[in-house]
């Protein structure tokens, strides 16, 4: 049987740093990303691509708010503009692809999934919204929407305005599972879990509802490749190797941690939370409750030898 | 083998009449539809269903211009939009049909696919965009547009303004064909080609590239149901049967009708474009190229005998 990998983008498969969001730059940058993904293709893995959401969401969200400020259109809820940003970035994910693979004479098809991720409505991350997203508004407007919606909102730590605040639950079941695996072993590539997922959760008669909160890709994406049973787990990210005492005079790279390490690490503080924080927990997940390997690495280095942090089980 | 059909969703599945297009609408409006579409899995039929995004892509344009104007985010383009409106309503409608499924004791997944269609470049109806979309604009703001990208504009009929233009182009090739036959014929439900698909065609290196237009999602449909095989095609509408003489005193319904009969009103005129018209057609190419038949008919009648308007060879 052909190896399974699973490849969480980050958000920088499509947008860099410094990048406003055009489609052009999104485009060139997605197929980028798309001809190093043929690396694992040549050595004929099967793959499933996950991908986060995190500028492109943001950018919805401000058109959203824009529509009903300038036009009154009715403005939708964070599960909608995550399922817009899946549409979205699954697509231009896919079209890149099938252009890097007609240039590379090479024939798999490609299917973009739209993901629902079950979450429970009692996770403590409910209790206390601590994920910034969206539109900057002034200290008035915020506190008028959180008046009018029950919306939570913080102060920007740069200054840079109030932003709405949104739980981050943990990823507990993610739909269509048995469905990806199987297509992907069949030698398709899927395109999956875009943004950690379209999270939503039970309410009253077992009705599955969306909900206003956003689901950590790396760790959505974790799941989904223990489910699958996937025999690597790759995490792009920009920089080629995790670091201790990252930016300072002390900084050093890391070839190799076990997770009992990378959980000592972790608890040091040496990783930042909504960076590499997050990307180390997926990998322990990962790792702990496979014992395969995952690797962290950007882009560029995916596939080279001794390219990336090995976060192994010993 | 069980039997597959293949069921086109208008946008009153989401939207109705009047209606703002608030999420909690379009939610009950896709629940509702969803609990007729089991008629057909208690018949034990395959099912792929397909979708418009007329309104919903109407919304995302107006807050896409308003996000550009308001806060100076990247406009995106339409074929991004189209993609977006998949997220958007395979999201709703999987998880209503999830829903319905549950409340029914129904076991079957559901799986929702971002689709791309082929169109071809020197498609005759990129001569003359006929296909009004989005905003309307004062005269003022469509000449600049239009000057500004190239972009062409139409005098609405009923006086609302200026709207953008686009062609609606034939659809040749749907991606994940195949795919989605499998699926579907493993007993899974499939949404896919929603809003007709987003457009693409071959640029120089014969690379994909999204084009600003809309396919009418009736004819994609049909093009996929031939495609998949289908043994069923059904065409899901706001009125019961196909009618001559529509809103007029000699109106008259029509029960069955061969595709003969169905041209021959066609070249009369007897169906309106934008409505009627492409219904007909989409059904006239399933049943000349299949042999089988196709019912045009309003959702609450979905399966009832002598629902609709049967659509026969002879």
């Amino acid at each position: 049987m052909k190896k399974l990998a699973v490849v969480a983008l980050g958000g920088n498969a499509l947008l860099e740093a410094g990048q406003k969001g055009t489609i052009d730059d999104q485009e060139d940058n997605a197929y980028k990303t798309a001809d190093r993904l043929t690396v694992l293709l040549k050595r004929d893995y099967n793959m499933v691509i996950t991908h986060g959401n995190g500028p492109q969401v943001g950018n919805i969200m401000l058109a959203n708010a824009a529509g009903n400020k300038l036009y009154n259109v009715p403005e939708m809820p964070l599960d909608i503009c995550v399922a817009y940003s899946q549409g979205f970035i699954g697509y231009i994910i896919e079209q890149q692809l099938r252009n890097v693979l007609k240039a590379n004479d090479m024939d798999r098809d490609i299917i973009s999934i739209i993901t629902q991720v079950l979450v429970n409505k009692d996770d403590p991350a409910f209790k206390k919204p601590a994920k910034p997203i969206g539109p900057y508004y002034t200290r008035e407007e915020s506190e008028r929407f959180a008046e009018e919606g029950g919306a939570k909102f913080a102060k920007d730590p740069k200054g840079r305005g109030f932003r709405k605040v949104v739980a981050s639950p943990k990823p507990l079941v993610i739909s269509n599972t048995k469905s990806i695996e199987k297509i992907a072993r069949e030698g398709h590539i899927v395109i999956a879990v875009g943004g950690g997922g379209i999270p939503a959760f039970y309410v009253k008669e077992n009705k599955l509802q969306g909900i206003d909160a956003v689901i950590d890709k790396d760790l959505a994406s974790s799941l989904l490749a223990l489910k699958i049973n996937a025999d690597k787990f790759f995490i792009l990210t920009d920089v080629p190797k995790v670091c201790l005492n990252f930016n300072t005079p002390q900084e050093k790279t890391i070839d190799r941690m076990t997770i009992a390490e990378a959980q000592r690490y972790l608890d040091e503080g040496q990783f930042a939370e909504g960076s590499m924080a997050p990307k180390i927990r997926a990998a322990i997940n990962f790792v702990e409750n496979s014992g395969k390997d995952c690797i962290i690495t950007k882009t560029t280095l995916l596939g080279v030898d001794d390219g990336g942090t090995r976060v192994v089980m010993v």
